[in-house]
């Protein structure tokens, strides 16, 4: 079990799959003859987060647990996205960098001490961070956008969502 | 990094944390005067599932983690749970199920030939099984039953379901 493999390769796949789930509420909006780019400003309730958001927060949780668990700086990203091309290119630049992270240095990270900036003062032990915080706040992001699309009609299923399984033929 | 602390430990947090947002949902309600397993058939869209199958999935996928990896039998549930008390009493169920399982048997399941009754004749290993199955789709339905409350109007938010964290002391 690798701390890289539940880092950096999860959460690449998962950006993966909410980007296909992008494309299939492209194409519900093109059927349907409205702007594709009205689900960026969609929630599931007027005082929830948009769609904009989510995507957003999903990639900054993969972007902060690869750089946190490496050792490295991650990148700043502005949150400007409004469009879903906008959407979609900060999901292919988030993939991009965590594609550049170094397996070996991600894979040493469980006991390198993390530091969030909304808790000043505190650390936490890199393998706790993923666990305990990463991997929670990565998943309610991804999962919100995806119910946040499969609410407003786009034909999005739990194949959309879990993929890449590495299965193998048994013998009954 | 060990299995048994990404499956058992972090689902059980997990699943106490949803416990507890079905608390402020029950609380809520007779706030609001409504009876609160009106809750339990509620749902984010006409054709997805209502609570009470988001917490019972959510219950069977940590549950199932912790079987597998351990390479025991999971217990049957017959998802008959239809009020609010009936859904706090299946998470306990799972947690005290948790509770119940060997440390070193979910650690040592990395390895282990997992089956999975809807894929046939295929197996997938124990750390791929977790990290690619079984965590996505705990997150997706813990996920959901927290959004579908929050969009129901129930005042929870990200510190309901993000807690625990091993946080220590540094200086600045």
């Amino acid at each position: 079990m690798s701390l890289y493999q539940y880092s950096v390769l999860q959460m690449s796949s998962m950006l993966r799959n909410i980007d296909g789930c992008l494309d299939k509420a492209i194409a519900f909006a093109e059927a349907k003859e409205f702007s594709a780019d009205d689900f960026a400003g969609f929630r599931l309730a007027p005082d929830m987060r948009p769609l904009s958001f989510q995507i957003q927060a999903a990639c900054d949780a993969a972007k902060f647990a690869g750089a946190r668990l490496a050792g490295v700086e991650a990148p700043s990203n502005p949150d400007t996205e409004t469009t879903m091309a906008e959407l979609k290119a900060r999901i292919a630049t988030t993939l991009e960098f965590l594609k550049g992270l170094d397996e070996r240095a991600v894979d040493g990270g469980a006991e390198r001490e993390v530091r969030m900036s909304f808790l000043p003062g505190m650390g936490i032990r890199g393998a706790d961070y993923l666990r305990q915080m990463a991997v929670p706040n990565f998943y309610f992001h991804v999962t919100t956008a995806y119910a946040l699309l499969r609410a407003a009609g786009v034909g999005v299923g739990k194949r959309d969502f879990i993929t890449d399984l590495a299965l193998f033929p048994v013998a009954d």
